[in-house]
Order: structure tokens, then sequence, then C-alpha cells
């Protein structure tokens, strides 16, 4: 099953993505839950609501995605982990290497970017730089999970656009800020459960596209700290609450190790897909 | 005024704290904003509204503080940005130095700690440090402010423990894991308007005590990046919300730089004052 998040003149609400349609919340039934959140904390009864929404989704009035005002797929996560290096390729194109435990920073929710919203060049900064990332949306508590039980704990999967500040985020040995500039972490195009997609996301081409151009190119297989140890390992350090949401690092071929550099500027389309899920697009503009 | 948070039956609530005892919001009248968050919210009308609570305040029922469970100052701020090196003797102790720009990072709502809570050493690290720190609330939406109008954006100022596990800490080149176990960020007794304090809360004297023994001590007026300059250059890159949370970064005497170093085991009690705002006492447990 395939969810959206959009505004409403309330508030943010939810549906069911059908192809390029979508049944609203409203439209879900009287047992619908009010938000993605509580859709997120209703781990108890989830596959029985999951069949519910799907059956009603099925007989429900649709109206086109185009037509709503759609937010990043989780539009206030309790928190967004990220984790930096985390393919080879990349690795090494930045002169890093991979230890034996992820390099880790977090994204702000005010730093997140809806599918189709444009993604701005800030004012003070024109490093502006792609990442496509694999985000993975939590789906129940996890705290000293094992490897083995991880992904259980996972509700469903999107695409990420980790857009960084190449020259904030090495202001200081903290890459936080060049991460966290207002809206550049595009998030969706929706977010897709675990159901649809092979075991911890392994195996699936993921791409970015700069004007159609593929800049990124490569196989989530290739992630050296796959999704189910990742969840291990940071439930050893706090818990995984339903709707934190992990990104799982980009593969080389980012702007800022070609030669000559690739910034991002108004005018561009950037695209960044990932089989199975779907394609998360950008344009930008000043 | 001082604010505090506190959990109820039916969720999270707040009151206004007078020497030991707390108005409770249920008691400060039907235009008594639901949340905290709500009132940080109402910015056009703050002055009016913090009249009329502490004219309510002064007339109403009170209960005991610690007949209250308290809640971190702000139970689920938007964000909290954490400045890394911002006393030079803090700098000099770790071989860092003071650039041009802070040292940024992000904590989550998960990691926060109420005053008085129990400081658990987790399972995984017994490297569990203390960092007294000046908590900064925002009280109104800041982008691009300069640092002359930057002070206008504060709602009040609290005390912060930004407790750390240093083995996570220095895992890799990020710091984020080990400034994120869950409920390491002591965050209290309370929250303190703006009109109490110094402008920016500078020449405080902000100290840490361990078991009653002094190990940092200081003046606020001695950060690198003040409040003022600190709120403008992060409003450059991403916009301050209400409620958002600002770590001002701790002094020298950490207990990672002594010889030996010194380490929070169970037993322990760690405090922060800060003068003009309070205590935060949190003790520690296995």
């Amino acid at each position: 099953m395939r969810f959206v998040s959009y505004n409403t003149p309330t508030g943010p609400s939810w549906g069911i993505l059908v192809g390029e349609s979508v049944v609203e919340q409203q439209n879900l039934g009287a047992n619908a839950p009010a938000s993605l959140q509580e859709l997120f904390d209703s781990t108890d009864n989830r596959e029985t609501l999951l069949a519910d929404l799907a059956s009603q989704a099925a007989n429900s009035p649709t109206v086109a995605v185009d037509q709503l005002s759609l937010l990043p797929c989780v539009p206030k996560p309790g928190k967004v982990i990220c984790l930096g290096v985390n393919y080879i390729d990349h690795a090494n194109e930045g002169g890093n290497t991979i230890g034996d435990y992820p390099a880790v920073f977090l994204r702000c929710s005010s730093s997140l970017l809806a599918h189709k919203a444009p993604l701005q060049v800030p004012k003070i900064s024109d490093k502006l730089d792609y990442e496509a990332e694999l985000a993975v949306v939590i789906g129940s508590r996890a705290r000293f999970v094992s490897e083995s039980e991880a992904l259980n704990c996972v509700f469903g999967y999107a695409c990420f656009n980790d857009a960084t500040l190449r020259d904030y985020q090495r202001k200081t040995a903290q890459w936080t800020v060049g991460k966290n500039f207002d809206n550049t972490g595009g998030f969706g195009p929706c977010l897709v459960t675990t159901d649809e997609l092979p075991e911890g996301c392994v195996g699936l081409r993921i791409q970015s596209r700069l004007n159609g151009t593929v800049m990124q190119d490569a196989d989530t297989a290739n992630m050296a700290f796959g999704v189910a140890r990742t969840i291990a390992l940071l439930s050893e350090a706090m818990t995984l609450e339903p709707g934190d949401v992990i990104l799982m690092g980009t593969p080389g071929g980012v702007g800022y190790a070609r030669t000559p550099s690739v910034w991002m500027k108004a005018g561009d389309t950037i695209e960044v897909e990932i089989e199975g899920i779907g394609t998360l697009i950008n344009e930008v503009c000043a």
C-alpha cells in the first residue's frame, strides 16, 4: 500500500495512493486514523487496519494526486536520523572510509520538502548538491532489537533527496548545518509499505537524475550498513519510535566530487528514483 | 515568569512556578493556552497574555512542584540545536579551536530528561559525562534576523545538562550519536522569561556540581558565540520556530578532560545551576 501526506485548510491529512489517484482520509471510513502518526502508532492491530483501509480504498472516490498540496511523506517525524557515508563508492569519492559504526547526524522537520515542491537555492550559498537516499519509516517501537528482528519494526520506505549545502557542511567538523537548510530534504513521492518491497529493500536500483542526466546509479545492496543492522545499532543508543525516519546514505556520483563540481541551480529538475518505490521530483528555484 | 511542564493522566500540561509551588494550567483561566507550544505560538498578543496569566496566577490555588510529574521544560521541541565548542576553556581542554562559525549538531526529543528524573547510565557505555549549558527557547519565528533584532525572538531560558557518552561521540567524526542517548539531556528546572534575566543572559554564573563538588564554574559572558549572534547565524540557514531550543555549549571542566577522567555513575547527583534561572538536578542510576 502507498501513502501520501498533504495539506488541507484544516491541517495535514493523508491518503492512499492508487496509480496517480488518491483516496483521501475522510473517504476511508470511520475507522481510518486521523493522522498518519496515528496509523504508525497503531502497532497492535496493524494488519487488520491496513486490510480494512485497502478494502475501503477499493470502493471510494478518488482525487488526482496532482490536485493535492503534498507534504513530506511524514510531515513532522519525531526524529530523522541520517547515515553519512554508507556506500563505498561515495566514501571513496569524498576521501572517507567506512568504519565499524555509521556516521550519524540528524535532520529537523523544518528541513523537509514535499514531492514536487520547489527546492530553493538559499540566499547564502550556491553549493547545493543532491544525494539520492532510501528513507526508512519506523512502524513500531525499537529498543535493543536484534538485527534479525529489526525489519519487523519498519512500516515502509520512501525516496529522499538529502540535499546539502557543501560549504556549510564543511564549516566545521559537524555536518549538521549544511544538512538542515529549510526545505532541502525532498521526501516522497509516497510511503510504500514493506510488503511491496524486498526484505530490507535490498537489491533495488537507486538513481538521481539532474535534468534527465543520470548522476547516481547504484544498487541498495551496496550499502555498508543495511537497514536491519542500522536499526539494531541505533536502537542500542536510542528508542526508535513509530514515525521516526532513517536515511540510509547516498551512493557515489554526487555533485561536489565531480570535476568540475556540479551544483544545482535555478531551473534544474532533480529526480530521485528507487525501483519499486517511485520517483521524487523537485524543481530548483532561486 | 517561570514555567514548568508536567505529565497528567490526559497528557502533557504546564503551569507557572512561584517559589516551590505551581499554578496548574487548568487554574489559569479560560484564556490560558492549552499547551506551552500554544503559548510560544501566540506571538501577537504575548505581553497581554503573559500579564493576564500573571494576574490569574496571583489568585489561584497551587500545588507543590514536588507533587508533579515534571517533563523536560519543552517536552517535544520542533528542534534542539546544540553548539559544540563555545567556551574557550572547553575548546582548549578538548584540543579544539573556535573558528568563525559554531560547531552545530542536533538533539532529538527522545534524548531529553526532566528535572529530578533519573539519568541512566546506558547498557552499552559507562563514559557518561556532564555538560552544563544555557538553553534558549525561541518565542517567535526567526529567519534572516539581524544580531540586533535576534534577542526579540527569545521566549526564555533554562538550564540544560548536555550529558554525553564520550566513546559514542567519538565513534566517527559526527558527535550526534553520543549526544542522543535516551533520556540524557536534562532540561529544567523551569523556563524563565527574558524579562527576569540580563539581555542575552550575559554575565551569569554557570556551574555543574557532581555530588556537591564544583566541576564547571564559568560566566556566560565567556561564550564565543553569544545568544544574539548564534540566532542571527542559524536563522540564515533555517527558520527558528516558536518552541525551538538552542543549547549554547559548555564551559571547561568536563569529566573526560580531567586526569583521571571522571564519569558519572549510579548513585551520583549531578546539578547544573545558572544564576537567576535555577538548579537542574538529576540523580544517576544504573
